[in-house]
């Protein structure tokens, strides 16, 4: 596939390329340059377009789609405890695939061509991922809260059976729901799982005040310091939220492969709190960026959370220069990628060709005086007209290519409808 | 026109009526109702969709959308003093068109059928108004840095010529821009200008915390206190921003026509700080909704003021119940219509038949959990399909049925372009 004369984000240089051709064979960017001499079958006009590293949603629960708009306005524990926990108990593995699939889609519409899920089981993820053509890395939620041997058993049989399926697109490792739902030595056990099924560990931590005073009531240590007492740190670790991380606890990561997922919409919408985004970004960390599910967002848009996560914080910080807009679209992208270990997060040759296309003749755009500030800033969802992942158009004019989308929303809708009824 | 068998906010509800009939006559919403046995040449199937009330945007610079994205992630006076002062001092009615065309475009592509200008001049506003059929408050704003006069004879003459025309659409009131714009005896003047050519005023108030510690070594009292003592409350008040409201002036501006109007992305963009929502509204102050302008938001879409406005609080408050959906749908429809004095703001009987028709056949309603929540939390200006203003449709299947979208995007970008250069 060739793209011709088409703006680019260089997200690492932090600058923007005009009248590029972009050379894609099979799934990687082959070359890029002005003027290309190379003839393609399949060949995209860019004239007026802007090529954006495809989004990598670095926290999610697929499945959770289903309970969007389903319990806002609550306290969390009665929110949980009322409302999710007891249909979430009623949920089968079709279920899951139909919400995970509306999750998947909602992503792609909004750039977001790689994920990070932690939920369950693992096979419809899998087959929804099949179905649209998303790149995303499974992790089977863990916790001992009741049998915690299921869910390790589930990862090890799913890690030998998906990870690296479907030209690569699908990785697993585990993702043990948290501290408070783990005990010491099942997050032991699991630490041993994931040094030889996946390598690296997603799990939630530091998200609320609460999760920090009893951690602190029980092991005497706050969250982080905890995992890192038990070897968790080791690994690479994806950590959902740090909203109430410390600055000894930055001292601990910062040298680490850590990569805390900043998730704007829920932190703000569950009242967790401001993670302290400028400062672990003056730390060097490479900090992620998350949509978190759709029960808590209440949406999977990828753009909404960019656009959020820099004015929140430039308010947090008292400081309008405050997590720029460039600073926000590396988190949305090449950070990321660098977390789940793939090889995308940039336009740059021999990277996986994923990309999305916003339409530049969109009111969003104009006039036309920066476009890294209307990336964060100004524009909407409905400018990206296409999306490409491993080197394969997925959504064409805002058309799925591999899916019916007004099946899927009907699908969504008699699931929720049976589920309630169940 | 007819609109049958179509799901309806009911905002002062505060719920949901489905299968109703919407008979709209002239400029006005004449029955509501289930079956209405009414026949009309023009019949729009409401089947799986949603009507809204048209959103006010309360506070908004529709010139300044030519700006857009020209200067971000900087210093308040950086910005104004070597980026936007110097442009702004080289525009020209023409320009103010352009770009004022765009902002309500813009409104109107996000469900908002009314705003509240402060900028000037007059008649290219008006102009704009015309072309796109949208309704709105021009408030020209008034400063006496430099001659002081010219913008008052400005407002009276656009009084006289422009307000209640376009058959009531626009309606014009005085602008003072800020207290530390105007000079004592200026905004004393501007009050009783306003007694006879308005009857209300539109001012910043309270924005920055250089704003009050100014006002109160200057005159020893706070902003609001300050504009108190000269009267200025005893007419009823548009006031911009409010960020920095005190305890003290919540009691003196309680059981006034006082209206806060909150900009989240602007105030969160600018770090001017976080308004305190949840205790003006325990108060029983009708806070309003507005973007402000788009150099310093950077879009005119209401709807995600709406989704900003209510999460940020809840994070601010550190309570997930704070501000609801509910409550900041009606800062953004019946609480703007009241500040403004237009009896638009909520679908009722009566009322002028401003209203926006969501798709609900898309990714953000579904599953159609709680459409009060989706409309606040996920619904994206996308889902907008129709917008109806003074019981004319503007916008239809998301193509402007009175103006001509790329030749406006064509024309911004000229105009900026010839701008710079100029």
């Amino acid at each position: 596939m060739l793209i011709k004369n088409i703006s680019v984000l260089d997200v690492i240089g932090g600058k923007i390329l005009e009248h590029q051709d972009i050379y894609i064979d099979g799934q990687y960017i082959k070359k890029i340059g002005e003027n290309l001499n190379i003839e393609d079958d399949r060949v995209l006009d860019g004239e007026n377009k802007l090529a954006v590293p495809g989004f990598v949603n670095a926290h999610t629960h697929l499945g959770m789609s289903l309970f969007r708009n389903y319990a806002d306005d609550m306290e969390l524990m009665e929110w949980l405890g009322e409302k999710i926990w007891p249909i979430e108990a009623k949920l089968n593995p079709e279920d899951v695939y139909i919400g995970s699939l509306m999750s998947m889609a909602e992503m792609i519409k909004s750039g977001a061509t790689t994920f990070c899920d932690m939920y369950f089981p693992i096979e419809p993820v899998y087959r929804a991922m099949e179905e649209i053509g998303i790149r995303g890395a499974i992790t089977r939620g863990m916790m001992d809260v009741e049998d915690g041997s299921i869910s390790i058993r589930e990862h090890k049989e799913g890690y030998e059976k998906y990870n690296g399926a479907l030209d690569g697109r699908v990785t697993l490792f585990p993702g043990p729901h948290a501290i408070y739902t783990s005990s010491t030595e099942y997050l032991k056990e699991v630490i041993e799982v994931a040094k030889e099924y996946g390598g690296r560990i997603n799990i939630h931590l530091s998200e609320t005040e609460t999760e920090v005073r009893d951690s602190l009531e029980k092991y005497n240590m706050t969250p982080i310091e905890y995992v890192n007492s038990l070897g968790l740190l080791e690994l690479p670790t994806v950590a959902a939220h740090c909203v109430h991380i410390t600055d000894e606890e930055i001292e601990i990561v910062k040298d680490k492969e850590f990569y805390p997922v900043y998730n704007p919409s829920s932190n703000l919408k569950l009242a967790s709190g401001f993670t302290p985004v400028k400062k672990l970004l003056a730390n060097g960390l490479k900090v992620c960026l998350g949509t978190d599910g759709s029960s808590s967002n209440n949406n999977q848009n990828m753009l909404e959370e960019i656009h959020i996560a820099s004015i929140v914080n430039k308010a947090v910080e008292m400081d309008p220069k405050a997590v720029k807009a460039i600073e926000v679209l590396r988190m949305a992208t090449i950070n990321g990628a660098e977390a789940l270990n793939i090889n995308a997060g940039a336009i740059e040759e021999g990277r996986l060709a994923d990309i999305s296309i916003f339409d530049l003749n969109s009111l969003n755009f104009t006039p036309k005086n920066n476009l890294i500030s209307a990336l964060c800033y100004s524009a909407s969802s409905e400018d990206i007209k296409t999306v490409i992942i491993d080197g394969k158009i997925v959504l064409e004019d805002r058309k799925f290519v591999n899916i019916d989308e007004d099946k899927l929303i009907k699908d969504v809708n008699e699931t929720m409808n049976d589920l309630i009824s169940r």
